[in-house]
């Protein structure tokens, strides 16, 4: 039995604007009522994740910056902002990267937009720097090493005392892979990339936030 | 013809527990998509705005810390934070007050937890330092003098060219009267205090987020 739903956000409750699915939240929310865990763990900071916790009124912790932070009733900082902000200095002075408007309120990230095409010198750069970067698909991240949406996964796992087939993750981008980890049931709306479908245990027939609240709508058959 | 719509948030566009209404988020889509302007103003801080704009796929300005600050694609700031620091380091020192969670997101004000009850000394105490105190229902705030919904109000319409009879303000509590201006068209849902329905020329049959997507559902009425 699903004890346990962490979902994305970006193109997994909205639809592919960006915009908050009703149906997905409404999903969200009566699961929640049925007393499982909904947490969701995005790129994005913790003052926009504190805007989701309070106003779809979820109880469990949220997840910041691929993992890297957390707020329930308060904000805990599991990384620094050394590495990403040294890496994200080069690249900005190298006229690789502008900023984005959210690196302001972040802890332990930098998020920027390619000011060209991406090369395989920024990757081999990210690897001197001790850094990785990810594409959430509306900008990129740079993050440290392990932090990623497995880091929250395990966290949430271990807080709720939770096997692995008690945890449900729905995500769609190859952000979401490494919380798509053995013995833990995956589900993907229909607009998922190809590497989630395939490791998925079922890939909804809809996509975006509608897909998602299809897969919370049949929450029992996981 | 209404050609501008501000509402407030907090039991406007929400449920009585701040949980944000499917209902008036799909109305809030579908009058924009009509190019009526859809504007928000709140005392929370720019990125629980930014969150809102970006997640309803909003176009217009939204403006937080009372109409303190704004964000579209940037964030302008039209107070300063000298003043409400100052008060709230007064109560902060005398027990009277606790900060909230936000307060490291503002810059222009600030919100507080009472200690005690509120009698008239913080009021008076208020006026000496030149600021105002309000009260959104969920915490007290500390704002500049003529920091307030209808600074706003008056911007958008200037930004827009609008009369009056061609903007529709929407809201529930005191903190909302400075947009409830002479001419302006005001509707509030059926929760609001009795202060705004006396002023408002529609009240809804259903409260908070249903009543505001009832309004929003007849904006060729008003």
């Amino acid at each position: 039995m699903i004890k346990l739903v962490l979902s994305d956000i970006d193109g997994t409750i909205t639809d592919g604007r960006r915009v908050l699915s009703s149906s997905a939240s409404e999903q969200i929310r009566k699961v929640q009522e049925k007393g499982v865990a909904v947490s969701l763990v995005s790129g994005n900071v913790i003052p926009v994740m504190y805007t989701f916790r309070t106003y779809l009124g979820l109880k469990a912790p949220l997840f910041a910056e691929n993992g890297g932070a957390m707020i329930d009733e308060k904000i805990t900082q599991f990384f620094t902002m050394d590495k990403p902000l040294a890496f994200f200095r080069y690249l900005e002075k190298n006229g690789l990267a502008r900023g984005i408007m959210t690196n302001q309120w972040r802890l332990c990230s930098m998020g920027f937009d390619l000011l060209g095409p991406f090369d395989g010198e920024i990757s081999d750069l990210s690897a001197r720097y001790d850094v990785e970067i990810t594409d959430s698909g509306f900008s990129w991240h740079i993050l440290n090493v392990g932090q990623n949406k497995g880091f929250a996964l395990h966290y949430l796992m271990e807080k709720y005392g939770l096997r692995p087939e008690e945890v449900l993750v729905i995500g769609d981008n190859m952000n979401d892979i490494p919380m798509f980890v053995d013995g833990v049931r995956k589900a993907v709306p229909a607009n998922a990339e190809e590497e989630l479908k395939k490791r998925a245990d079922y890939v909804a027939r809809s996509g975006h936030g509608n897909g998602t609240a299809e897969i919370l709508s049949s929450l029992e058959s996981f």
